[in-house]
């Protein structure tokens, strides 16, 4: 088998064998395969697609080129969620607490955000002493005693991802479904759950511009899942406008404080996280139906049931866990400032990828890996797409630490921005669920 | 402008513009552009493809990433001829002195042979003495003063083709027509002739495996020299079976002798090589029609002129010029063994890919760029496709030095040949001319 043959095959359109993918994947990761050769295949499944079939075993080769997980000394059902990454998308914090509260075992390996999009990481990271960084048997121990724990991804897991993601980064071949597919279930399949919720945003601030296409990752990451025998579901759920209220990273921390604590149980966010959780209840066998574990999601909020497990996990990650009953512990930023609306009627835009820009460009995010950020900065958002507001009204706050920033951040904000004379249609939160 | 968003403009299937194309190239030989981003960008290339007006821009792109040639001070209308490769191809080696017994400059810049096709330069160094690696002053007043001069290419000339072949060829972007229209045409335009005249073959022994794809390429490489101010003609000749009788390079130079002498007119390569030539005295204003200049070249072979100008050629770079008329000069094999037809009947194929490689394993060609080869040997074919044979009767003849590679090559000539109780259907030797 040579690797000149494989690309040529894909090139002109066939189908490979479980054995050449194999082959390609081990040559690349070995060495033996160059970088120019990968990207050049990677163009060619780019244009030329690929099965359902070979997207599961890229999938499987992937996986089989690292480390794997292995949970089966944590006793219960190991459960998973991974979201495709939004703006104000603090899903992971809220449902983690509340998902390890109603019984399921959570063993969170989480990333860091990049671009417009927050990472849990960063998010749990704004309080102070928080430490995401754990021995695997560190990881291990602490899932046994409390049922969860969220810890950084380990560089050993799925090597041949990080190395092809590096190129695809450089080669505009990203937007591939396949490719996409495999990256986030490789990752997802190494770290050993049993049972996995994926969450696939789409619309102007996710990577999956509109439904179809959101549609077809969410069938294809389902399928990989079902061949290798888990449980996965994959919701589609919007991101036209952020899904919080708050974007930056003490801010979204907050905010899903706020929601434990059952201050918001009508937001966008507790929605979506109550509904994901239910999900996952259901699919781990702790909820006999979907009702039955939406029921016990809004139960463990409004006993505290999920607050006192947000409370362990920091302190067993090493975190201050009164910033739970006192958000002021964490950092906040020295200049807050309201951005009015500029004349009257309807929220008829809230750009997603745009605001998501004007948080970073405060400092919430970064634009290459080894950035620093602020913890403290972001947006507060005070509407909603469809919201009446009058002119001069507050849409959101700027919370920084350099006023200086604020300029570029405010045009950012007036681009993502925009008011009508009628409401716009509105999509539901979740547009349907794939399983 | 970035390097990215032009690999994503062509994986997109948009057309460059030629700005966009002279960045790509200029970034990639400066090596801002990694061989990553340019494998992923020829991939795109080939799936896509290229108008003629992009692959034009390639082409002067291509051409500006080096030195050109300055024919200027060479009186009259210099010629080059250029053959997209074939096995037993010799026609550069009569038309060269034959075109310059015409009255035209033939300044010819040539290369080696690599895998099945033998290469130019590889047959002239078969003659004793005769240098190839002239100074660009030393070719220059050759072509002067004698009409014609053989050398080999300079690493100076189109840089970005070197290095954009050798990504092609470990990546499966060969066989695209923008790019190798533009490989071709890019070293032909750097080399500063007025005519240009493409052999492009096609059939089993060629690059271009069917007449429609060989005429696509042929009808892009004359739209690219139009373009670009030349007079260019592409010849469509069938590559079925090898053009000449000789296989390897000392055979082949005898037979290029032979054909000069006037002993071998009625040869499939004579024919060739007489039309082509009329095609460059056309071309060049030096005959007023094809008929005329068709004529002429028969007239200069039977006069001598050709031949005395093939002595010239000789002398003029070094090598001993009594080879034309005494080939036993030239090195010959020490075994020479026959093929004999397995049974009667008529010659039904004759692949020229195989037979190539059969003369190859002798040592007649190099699988590598710097491997070394052998010029004694070869093969020579006694039959051609359609003629009738007898059982036991002589097909071809090995000329080897190493007995023990005998074997290997046999067994590829048996692949090669086929004998049918029916003449096959044949093909006209030149099938077409492009302008």
């Amino acid at each position: 088998m040579r690797v000149y043959d494989l690309i040529r095959r894909k090139r002109d359109g066939e189908a490979h064998s479980a054995e050449e993918i194999r082959f390609l994947i081990g040559e690349f990761v070995a060495g033996r395969m160059e970088s120019y050769q990968m990207s050049a295949w990677m163009m060619a499944v780019f244009l030329r697609g690929m099965t359902d079939e070979e997207t599961g075993w890229l999938t499987e080769a992937m996986v089989a080129s690292g480390d794997t997980v292995d949970l089966s000394s944590i006793p219960g059902v190991k459960v998973d969620k991974h979201s495709t990454g939004g703006v104000g998308d603090t899903t992971t914090l809220v449902l983690a607490p509340l998902a390890a509260a109603a019984g399921a075992r959570v063993a969170k390996m989480s990333g860091r955000g990049l671009g417009h999009t927050g990472g849990t990481l960063d998010k749990l990271e704004s309080v102070p002493g928080l430490r995401v960084n754990l021995s695997a048997e560190g990881f291990l121990e602490q899932v046994r005693s409390i049922g969860v724990a969220v810890i950084s991804q380990t560089g050993s897991l799925v090597p041949a991802d990080g190395k092809m993601y590096a190129l695809r980064d450089v080669t505009a071949t990203v937007d591939s479904i396949p490719l996409i597919a495999s990256s986030i279930m490789s990752k997802k399949l190494a770290c050993g759950a049993d049972a996995i919720l994926l969450d696939v945003k789409f619309g102007h601030g996710a990577f999956m511009k509109n439904l179809e296409d959101g549609r077809r990752l969410a069938r294809s990451m389902v399928t990989i899942g079902k061949r290798l025998g888990r449980k996965v579901r994959a919701a589609l759920s919007d991101m036209e406008q952020p899904l919080g209220t708050h974007i930056g990273n003490a801010l979204e921390f907050r905010e899903a404080i706020e929601i434990l604590q059952g201050q918001r149980a009508d937001s966008a966010l507790a929605q979506v996280a109550c509904e994901l959780a239910a999900h996952l209840l259901e699919m781990a066998g702790l909820q006999p139906d979907l009702s039955a574990a939406r029921s016990e999601a809004g139960r463990l909020i409004r006993t505290g049931a999920a607050a006192e497990k947000m409370r362990e996990l920091i302190g067993a990650q090493g975190g201050d866990a009164r910033v739970v009953d006192d958000p002021g512990l964490l950092p906040t930023a020295s200049h807050q400032e309201d951005f009015s609306a500029p004349e009257s009627g309807y929220v008829a835009s809230l750009q997603a990828e745009t605001l998501g820009r004007a948080a970073m460009v405060l400092g919430a995010g970064r634009l290459r890996k080894d950035d620093p950020i602020d913890h403290a900065v972001g947006l507060v958002l005070h509407k909603r797409l469809g919201d009446q507001v009058e002119a001069g009204e507050p849409l959101l706050t700027f919370h920084a630490n350099d006023p200086s920033l604020l300029e570029i951040s405010r045009d950012l904000v007036t681009e993502a921005i925009s008011i009508a004379a009628a409401p716009p249609g509105l999509r539901p939160l979740i547009e349907e669920v794939v399983s």
